[in-house]
């Protein structure tokens, strides 16, 4: 692509919070979609790592660590007027309050994911259910009503997962629809989505992840590798688990919980989410064990696919979490992180151009309907992802791919207040990130998480339902 | 080491069955250190991978797949005259029937695990039970018992573990109790060994191992990585979990059974051990999980420590198990494997000259003590192991070095029937592997299996004694 297309223009104020792996990789594809004149962006970091690399696409580089004092004092000289852009890719800045603070600018903003200060994730003095990204996602669904439904608009979660997964369901939906002779309109409501699953009865949704990138060096003793933020990884491996709780599933897990407020789509398990091992597949690894890390996606698809009876009750529900197999390596640095008590690496190394193959395969499989089960994704390559982009990796061109789809979007939309992925344009945002995401394909299996189970010991397997979750969790 | 010492001298004829990781890397270290006739020394083999090897050291090759129905008549030609040594290095052919051979040829014997026939640990028509390594021990105990104990001595199960270990466990406790100002001669019986470990308060002892051999080349998809036989790893892994269980313990865990025959000095789990993680420490990995694979020394060390009191009731017995901590390349293996129903990979890579760098750390955990944990054992880097001795990597000198010794011992005592390396003289056969363990080093450690836990969420824990399994072993 020597001609890449302009997406969309701004003459604001855009400011990026974070230049991380993230950070990195989504500004070259912003400057290169969105019309913006780099003097106009202002990229802040704690850190001098990423400067030379702002610094050579023209745009102000600041050194600061944000806090909860000093987050006005800073970002006010850099919001020169209304209608500019927060970008929020950093880690332990508090989502909530940039969205606070971008509404009084009336500024738009966009986040990959809902964080909370520093040690927000680990608080013991808070419960389980505290900790959570279902927590999280309350606190900011009630900012939503706060500040209405026609101030700026403000993306919550957009990266690969959450974010593009979502729409990647929708996309799914309208595949099987078609291969199972469904007859249906492309649904622009919530009750018409929601109506679609129900009809095409998809019990639950695994966003199903094999990252196979890997490196030609040993993972050293005391390190934690990963090809994206390690410390975000940490983090939300450390929340409990949360998954969003079908209608079809049954009793809880043996360790579940159920949230005491909110919608209660989605429940939580009492450990947290490093620990808790899935299984799963996708078109190349075929049958895997994934990590079930909570993630916002988990709660918001089955929230927004949710269908009440007109008392109230419970109609029907996907069930809906991630179950990601991360690098090689990352498998290693859990697994040595748990054998240490949890205690996380003295040191982080995020792979980038240490990586010699491998692909990112991040897709959405759609299970327990009449063609048993359905991934969609991208199969992204490390060696595609190099041809098409600058400072970053598959994993990381998944998501910075999603940060300028949303960021489109936004512009394109700019008054619909607080907006989780579900809500948004699947088709305009798809067709933005496509050219970034390498083969994106369709693929049925008859693979089912009874697969190889009891052919030598008894297990307390459900077979009247094989894709309960009771039979999906390795215990 | 230009003068390599001889141990022994030999005239009969000695028939190595198997010529794998152990097997090549074993003759060299005979013929280095047991006075032999290279001619006198055949190596049989169902495939031609070793032919090169054993015909550079002077050995005759014979290309045979052992079976029930040719062993008779492959070995005959083989065994000239009464007081041959049959080494079994093998894996798929049965242990009893070779020993049972050997005694009718007046041959002394030697192997490193108890092997059945093909398919004998995953045959599904047997209980768990049936196909534990406590079964396959009971009858090897019974054929003690047929055979009489001045019949040619038959060394079982000694390699490093089970084999090896056994002899560092009583080496550690005469340390813990030089330590602990406990006054002991060295014991020379069952009962004074065991009222030894009993006064010292060892409450168990975990067979505590961290391979860090490393290659350079990622492992790449449906290909199995170990240090040794990938062949005996996996049957031993899909065994049923088992380990001693100890006097201190209380309740079976939830999945666990009794035997309904023999002395019962150990327990299993209904799952395999393949997919059970222990906690546990060695001095220079510090706090890990290791696989707790089925290990005839589990067993056999439980038994040989157990006090009865004078009604038969139990009074004493350590709990005893294998903690693995297999290289890196074979936790992803395992990984992959459990993914795919415990389906083997199709293809098996065993590590040797592609290793990079790394060490096998293995050795014995004793705990509950008043020193709380001690470990001793052998810190063997690959390149230690490569100065050594030929055709192997640092596991595989652990081994090969206890075949050895092994094979000395039992010439100086060949009469002494069917023997277990507990009953065999701990301190002559260290002095003949020292050599060969690199650093050998005893360590206190404050680490216990409740370290890091319940810091985020709940656990059924056993806060009264920390060393309980129920705390060892990873829900
Ligand atoms: N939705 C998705 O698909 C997805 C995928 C990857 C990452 N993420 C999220 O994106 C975020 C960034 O990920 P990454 O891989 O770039 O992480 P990273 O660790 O590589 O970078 C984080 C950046 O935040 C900066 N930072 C830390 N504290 C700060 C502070 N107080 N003020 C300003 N900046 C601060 C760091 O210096 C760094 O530049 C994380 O929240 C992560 O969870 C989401
Ligand atoms: N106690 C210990 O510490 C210890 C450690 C490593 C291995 N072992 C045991 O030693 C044995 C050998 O291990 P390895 O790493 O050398 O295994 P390996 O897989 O490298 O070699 C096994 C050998 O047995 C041969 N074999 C297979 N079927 C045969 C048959 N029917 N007749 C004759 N030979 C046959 C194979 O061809 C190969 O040469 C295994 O039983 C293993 O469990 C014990």
């Amino acid at each position: 692509m020597a001609n890449w297309p302009i997406h969309a223009s701004f003459d604001g104020d855009m400011v990026m919070i974070g230049f991380g792996s993230i950070g990195k990789g989504s500004l070259p594809l912003i400057l290169r979609h969105i019309a913006v004149d780099p003097k106009r962006v202002t990229v802040i970091s704690p850190d001098d790592s990423g400067r030379p690399e702002a610094e050579a696409l023209g745009v102000t580089f600041v050194k600061t660590a944000i806090t909860p004092e000093n987050l006005a004092a800073t970002l006010d000289p850099l919001f020169t007027k209304p209608g500019g852009f927060l970008v929020n890719l950093s880690v332990e800045v508090s989502s909530l309050d940039l969205i606070r603070y971008a509404a009084t600018k009336d500024a738009l903003y966009i986040d990959t994911c809902i964080e909370p200060w520093p040690g927000g994730y680990t608080d013991p003095s808070l419960s389980p259910s505290e900790r959570s990204n279902y927590a999280l996602r309350e606190t900011a669904l009630a900012l939503r009503a706060e500040l209405g439904t026609d101030s700026p608009t403000a993306v919550l979660t957009h990266g690969a997962n959450p974010g593009m997964v979502s729409h990647l369901v929708k996309q799914a939906l309208l595949n099987l629809a078609k291969d199972l002779d469904v007859a249906t309109d492309v649904p622009r409501t919530r009750a018409g989505w929601s109506a679609l699953a129900e009809r095409l009865g998809v019990k639950g949704i695994h966003i199903a992840e094999r990252d196979t990138q890997v490196t030609g060096q040993p993972k050293p003793k005391d390190v934690f590798h990963n090809t994206w933020s390690i410390d975000g990884f940490i983090s939300e491996g450390l929340q409990p688990t949360e998954l969003g709780w079908g209608s079809f599933e049954g009793d809880l897990p043996f360790d579940g919980g159920e949230h005491a407020f909110g919608e209660k789509a989605a429940i939580y398990l009492n450990r947290p989410g490093c620990t808790t091992r899935v299984r799963t597949w996708t078109p190349a690894a075929g049958s895997i064990i994934g990590y079930l890390i909570t993630h916002s996606e988990a709660i918001s698809i089955a929230d927004y696919f949710t269908i009440k009876n007109a008392d109230g009750s419970l109609r029907y529900r996907p069930t809906c979490h991630y179950a990601y197999h991360p690098c090689d390596d990352a498998i290693l640095s859990l697994h040595e992180m748990q054998g240490n008590g949890l205690e996380p690496q003295s040191r982080f190394r995020l792979l980038n151009d240490e990586i010699i193959q491998g692909m990112d395969e991040l897709g959405v499989l759609l299970y327990g309907h009449a063609k048993n089960a359905y991934w969609y994704g991208s199969q992204l390559s490390i060696e595609e992802a190099r041809e098409l982009a600058p400072y970053q990796n598959a994993t990381g061109l998944q998501v910075t791919s999603a940060v300028l789809a949303g960021m489109v979007w936004a512009l394109e939309n700019p008054r619909r207040g607080v907006v989780e992925p579900d809500e948004m344009d699947f088709d305009r945002v798809l067709e933005i990130q496509m050219p970034y995401l390498g083969p994106v394909i369709g693929q049925y299996s008859d693979w089912t998480p009874l697969k190889g189970r009891e052919a030598l010991f008894p297990e307390d397997v459900d077979r009247d339902e094989p894709w309960r979750f009771k039979n999906v969790i390795v215990r």
